[in-house]
């Protein structure tokens, strides 16, 4: 008969010894060694114990995280073979899970923390970034409004306002006016609250049966959650407008097509409403010009948001400030502070410019959640700002990541990425066999192999080829994107541990590979 | 002159002396004083000698958790006052952070963890799932797409299928067969998603100019993320339909009124598409008749969603797994681990019966995120199973939940919750000043103080007074909501580390208040 402590006044921790053997232990020793793993569900000193232990297990990730392949290798379904199918029902001991996390879930992991680590967009882990994440789980608390932890809210509004003072962003959008900042979890969620603040103030103006007249802009090159805000706010499909980009722009959107587009869409009785811009589009960083784009939207009485998700973070630096010109027209603004600043997973600031019209579209009132100082209207309840009722005290870590780092540390970080990015983009530069298709403005690099005069799809197999070839080799992983119908190979540094040694190593992957498939071998 | 390490090539880690002096640091042991605080961004010896620390840090929180107010007592703009307006310049040292935590924050947190909290529904942490945030935080990836980390999207289908059997929960709601299991990030995301869905479906069949006919129908108990999901989604506010309960069904949706409203709204040409019932409202914690309603939507083509965000996690006890009877018919099932069920915030699991349903709202397929793995449908790529696209790899925390607890110490968990309960229960029974105003079904205790006769508003000012006067002695912390027009006080057991001795002080508390109320002291 297996132990079967059956509850918690007769659990194993409290057991006798004749307890003991009516619970199927055959002796002291066996029960003692369970008694050990049985962890209680709160424990300050086996908190400690076992924290301790996982952080060695992390740090020892840390340190060998170079010998695993950047990429997981594994294959579909791989886990399920690995793993009992149910629960189970009894404790099993930490040693043993780490144990399986080191030889079955480790081997699943894409390593995003590798210096060897290139793909999409970075997403940064540090140490202060860590040591706030531990913190706020360490707390636990749930933030959606002031009186369930002041400190968590008011902390946002503080730290969201110390940010927005490296950013230069404009007053207005600081929580000493109309404005403020809130952190949501991702830019998704960031352009999905913006774009329902500004479809419900407009339906407030022409009445809620012209949701199917609304109109929405962005170029071709705005981020899929464009296209799913506007999915799940009910934007019909064909309101939707990605404005076509081209090399002639370096892909970023144009004011005249934009205006054109406009325009004609209001000749055809729709509504324009919304216009997103970015600075530093996913496939090539591309920047809209967002002084001109803002006059635009302004003329139209159209909300106008900004997208830095990744960009955002540079301009922290004076020399690629300029790039958030025409910022003082946003009506809304976001960052990931999680991808290239050192801030874990998630954390995705955004800023507005009229909090009401957020608070209107977003807030709710139920008994159970009133309070006195909601009531009084004497605080923020971030609840009110966002899609979820919940919330992590996430302002700690990026708290720490301000104070611990500091602004002139975070400013070489970015700048010494953009360095690397630079020294790879010569590299390729250098060999005839690559292009450059659009030139290096922050930390991303896009290029690809030339392909032979001959080559039908113009190069498109064999960049795609190259991408699998040197993402199987493990050593080092990209990822891909399209522009004008060219398949590009994305190279993005923005990794905390990537060093000039890596970035070497790397371009010699590439090189030995395109000689494998050039036929050179 | 100021330390400025203006450069990573130059910064305070490697300056010699010479450089030291150019850059402001009058001697050796300034500089050596300054290094050891610097961080690097990333530095596995770093991580591991500073996460020691707050290790130590949160266990000792935890040791002398009861020592605090348990409702924080700051004053709105406390935080302001403490802080700089400004981010620093410079890197700050982890123990001046450590100190500003201890003297600044904390005295604005309300300790969700404390034995003593009683408010809205326990958030609970463990020392399980704090490891599982750690190892989270630590590998720090994002799972949006299976290739991203494979292992992240595959733990998540694993411990989603243990979860629903616990559960036992039917078959099609488990990956095997058309459905399967998702985390959301809490519970009004997951009815959000679900509402999209089944507002797509629907519009897909009768055209998509139909929006203004939808109509959702929920009790007035559900809870408050019914009503924000259908603002979101665009459902005309005259179409959602909160039926009004009362004591007569102890605040359970009745299916006689139900269809009696649909049949009204069917009949006005409106299309009823939307069901939402509660296992354990917010406010009483009432179960809807899950049977009954489930054949209503049936009958109706209705999306039949179940909402068991608290009480779900009773359920894995045979005696109260009849609360869900009629989850056969679900089509979408949430409950949040991050409640009742040692999962730190936030892991909100959500099982949908048709997860094409799903993706059809929520999916896209940018080309930057193009791999061969989802172009060969040969995996899940769970960001488009959700709002957000990139994802915490939250599964590890649950994982580690079930295995380092396992179902029967779980199991014990919960009943101790409830034999708390109904401990405090018959507490405020024995007490004649008091009344029970819902028996309790799991853990939270519904009662209040009765007034006296003359008392003009029912004892609603009366007992909003003891609210406030039992949250501000910070012994305990509870909150409150109004059923049939009664202000009732919610006392909910559910903290990790409450004991019986922390029911019998919280009930001193009441009784002490009620005396002074009263004019007895």
């Amino acid at each position: 008969m297996a132990p079967n402590p059956t509850n918690q006044s007769n659990s194993i921790l409290t057991l006798n010894k004749l307890e003991l053997r009516e619970n199927g232990f055959k002796s002291m020793d066996e029960a003692e060694k369970l008694r050990e793993n049985v962890l209680k569900p709160m424990d300050s000193e086996q908190l400690r114990e076992n924290a301790h232990k996982m952080v060695d297990f992390i740090a020892d990730y840390y340190k060998n995280i170079e010998t695993f392949p950047v990429l997981s290798q594994v294959e579909p379904g791989y886990l399920e073979k690995l793993l009992p199918d149910s629960a189970p029902n009894h404790p099993e001991s930490l040693q043993n899970v780490l144990d399986d996390v080191q030889t079955k879930i480790l081997p699943g992991v894409t390593h995003w923390q590798s210096p060897d680590y290139y793909a999409y967009f970075p997403s940064n882990s540090s140490t202060a970034g860590f040591l706030g994440e531990m913190l706020s789980a360490g707390l636990n608390i749930v933030g959606f409004s002031w009186v369930t932890s002041p400190a968590a809210t008011e902390l946002e509004v503080i730290v969201l306002d110390w940010l927005a003072k490296m950013l230069k962003l404009p007053e207005h959008l600081l929580s000493s006016g109309q404005g403020g900042g809130v952190i949501q979890g991702t830019a998704s969620e960031a352009i999905l609250v913006a774009l329902l603040a500004a479809r419900d103030k407009v339906l407030r103006k022409v009445g809620k049966n012209s949701l199917p007249k609304l109109v929405a802009y962005a170029s071709d090159q705005a981020h899929a959650s464009m296209l799913k805000a506007c999915q799940i706010a009910g934007i019909h499909p064909e309101n939707i407008r990605l404005v076509t980009t081209d090399s002639s722009t370096n892909y970023a959107l144009s004011p005249d097509v934009l205006g054109e587009a406009i325009s004609k869409d209001i000749a055809a009785g729709l509504i324009p409403f919304f216009l997103s811009s970015t600075v530093g589009t996913t496939s090539s960083t591309a920047v809209d010009p967002l002084y001109a784009l803002a006059k635009i939207a302004k003329g139209n009485e159209m909300w106008f948001h900004i997208d830095a998700a990744y960009a955002g973070s540079a301009c922290i630096c004076p020399e690629y400030r300029h790039y958030f010109d025409g910022v003082e027209e946003a009506d809304s603004f976001n960052m990931n502070a999680h991808k290239w600043f050192l801030t874990n997973f998630d954390c995705s600031p955004l800023w507005v410019k009229d909090r009401s019209a957020l608070i209107q579209s977003l807030s709710t009132k139920p008994e159970y959640l009133r309070n006195k100082a909601s009531e009084a209207n004497m605080v923020v309840d971030f609840k009110d700002w966002q899609i979820p009722l919940g919330r992590r005290f996430r302002s700690l870590k990026l708290w720490m990541v301000l104070r611990l780092y500091g602004l002139e540390n975070l400013q070489c970080y970015i700048r010494n990425h953009i360095k690397l990015a630079r020294h790879f983009e010569e590299l390729v530069a250098s060999d005839s066999r690559f292009e450059i298709v659009v030139p290096c403005k922050f930390s991303l690099v896009c290029f690809r192999l030339l392909p032979a005069h001959n080559d039908q799809d113009c190069g498109n197999k064999l960049n795609q080829d190259l991408l699998d070839a040197v993402n199987s080799t493990g050593k080092i992983y990209i990822s891909h994107t399209v522009l004008s119908g060219k398949y590009i190979l994305r190279l993005v540094v923005g990794a905390p541990l990537t060093e000039e040694r890596h970035i070497n190593a790397a371009w010699k992957v590439f090189q030995d590979e395109a000689t494998v498939l050039l036929g050179g071998v």
